[in-house]
């Protein structure tokens, strides 16, 4: 089968540098096929601490017109660039596809620069799952930086905070959606907040409003020795005409900085491992029920007579760890996984 | 502990039909506190076919006024309805909460109207867990009808029909997606279209689009004793009005006997608890998961070795039968909830 030839060698090319392996890899990974899982280890065998900038704000605000500019700025320093489009709310890429389209034009023949759109297959929660593995799979094949951007509103902003180091929220004056925007919480989410289009009237008013709401949530006074808590700045930007992108980037290295400094980077490490590895548990545990009720009549039984799934849910969480054992590790990650 | 004493009688004020005791019921499944899972076994013992309709469509296509007319109607019929307004993209229900409010004036004096709106609060998937548990208990309590009303777009669309007996997909003539939301795969997940609106320019047009795409996914011809396969109606509408809901509540009732007649009723509600077993057993695996990264340091170090959740989430699993046997099933079932 040309395919399983295709995917035995993928390690080695992947491991050579070859960017339609990382692209395949990236493909298995949201079908959920765990065969690809042991590339994601980095080489030196130590936790990297992924440099992960997320951006996130409402529809409109010209997220990827910035995302654009902060890949070239990195460009002309000599960075290579990846960068995730993500819409975990919806199950049609189409919006995202469009954008890579639009953007890989200019970065068409930069071998330094991956773009990679990623929809909502699959269960919930295998999106996050599925983000976390490509980005770790980009940060082994040896990109400088990733950038991770949503398309998506609501539920992924938190989802994009979940995954960056660095959170970037993105407004402008002309939505009229900033105070909503922020007493729905985003203050705890954003590292940095831009102001975007800041050419354009009301511009000042966004940064005030801010600003105030800052500094009524302005972190409490810190003992000796105890690392100063981070303050989000504001920074504006034109985007279509590269215009802030600089202090833009001074922003997420001193946010980077902070978080080194103040031991907070391992923190988010370890934090996230704990996070993704109760999900990759729920993940597994998912299908091995699946697998249990195609199996067991006697579950469905069960589950007609209770009316509720809950006694059945029980007995299957008890078999769990039995049929786990059984099996060799490697096969009991095996999701039912569709073909190629 | 004044919440404890109102608790330890939440089940008889259930029983006896306080509709407090209903409200409070669903607040603690939101908070997957799985203290009320008794009360949602249907008194007779059977699996109910619960009669819940879902709408679902874009903002801003009158899915609200539909849902209030079509209660309306269903109250002159002396049916008592229970509406769930639900956003499972967002985080944040204050769009739901204020829908609750315009609608709850008309409603506020009826006992046989029930409206909530829920949030997507904790893990993503856990809405539509709360969701069917919701529904369980309003069916429980004694509801004729269950109405599910998507606040969200993109993935609710697919939550709602997964949840739903009869989907009722909502369009209008003046948004100009139509098309568009035709491609994405609306076509599968909807039992019914409505053209609300109906008395705007283009809603013939509207209709005339759908009525090509459905007979292009016309379902192939049957041999005799099949059951033939259902085909979506098209229902104009104009729900500020009151026009055309008796029509659409003809079609709903014709495509709840379809569903009994052709077997289909009990396929779908074995097929669903089969689904939501798998996703209970997920998130208690999840809340297993998480006691024992947060036990054993063990674990932690395997992660930051790995620099991958994956060895550390198999020896989690490998555990967890064990766990959940050495247990009581009911404190097995208690996930690590806040206080009340």
């Amino acid at each position: 089968m040309e395919a399983a030839k295709n995917d035995s060698d993928l390690a080695k090319r992947f491991r050579a540098g070859d960017i339609r392996a990382l692209a395949r890899a990236i493909s298995l990974v949201e079908r959920r096929d765990p065969s690809v899982r042991a590339l994601e280890e980095a080489p030196s065998g130590k936790v990297v601490a992924a440099p992960v900038i997320g951006f996130t704000g409402a529809p409109g605000t010209g997220k990827s017109t910035l995302v654009d500019a902060l890949v070239a700025l990195l460009r002309r320093q000599g960075k290579s660039v990846a960068v995730i489009a993500t819409d975990p709310n919806s199950p049609f890429t189409g919006g995202a596809i469009l954008g890579d389209r639009i953007r890989m034009q200019r970065h068409a023949l930069d071998p330094k620069v991956f773009i990679r759109s990623m929809g909502a297959r699959g269960h919930l929660g295998g999106l996050s799952l599925a983000c976390r593995e490509a980005i770790r799979l980009l940060v082994a094949f040896g990109f400088d930086q990733v950038i991770l951007e949503t398309v998506g509103v609501g539920q992924s902003e938190l989802e994009v905070a979940a995954v960056a180091d660095t959170t970037v929220v993105v407004m402008t004056p002309n939505l009229g959606d900033g105070v909503q925007m922020i007493k729905a919480g985003i203050l705890e989410i954003a590292d940095i907040f831009v102001v975007n289009k800041a050419d354009l009237d009301g511009h000042q008013r966004v940064v005030m409003e801010l600003r105030g709401m800052l500094s009524l949530n302005a972190p409490r006074a810190h003992g000796a020795g105890v690392p100063k808590a981070w303050k989000p700045p504001i920074i504006p930007t034109v985007a279509a005409r590269q215009e802030g992108i600089e202090e833009l980037w001074a922003a997420i290295e001193a946010h980077r900085m902070h978080l080194e400094s103040s031991g907070r980077a391992r923190e988010l490490a370890e934090k996230r491992l704990r996070d993704e590895t109760a999900e990759v548990v729920a993940e597994l545990a998912r299908e091995q029920a699946l697998l249990a009720l195609g199996e067991d009549a006697g579950l469905t039984e069960t589950l007609l007579k209770d009316g509720t799934p809950y006694r059945a849910a029980e007995e299957i969480l008890r078999g769990i760890g039995s049929a786990t054992r059984k099996r060799r590790p490697e096969a009991a990650m095996k999701p039912t996984s569709e073909p190629g």
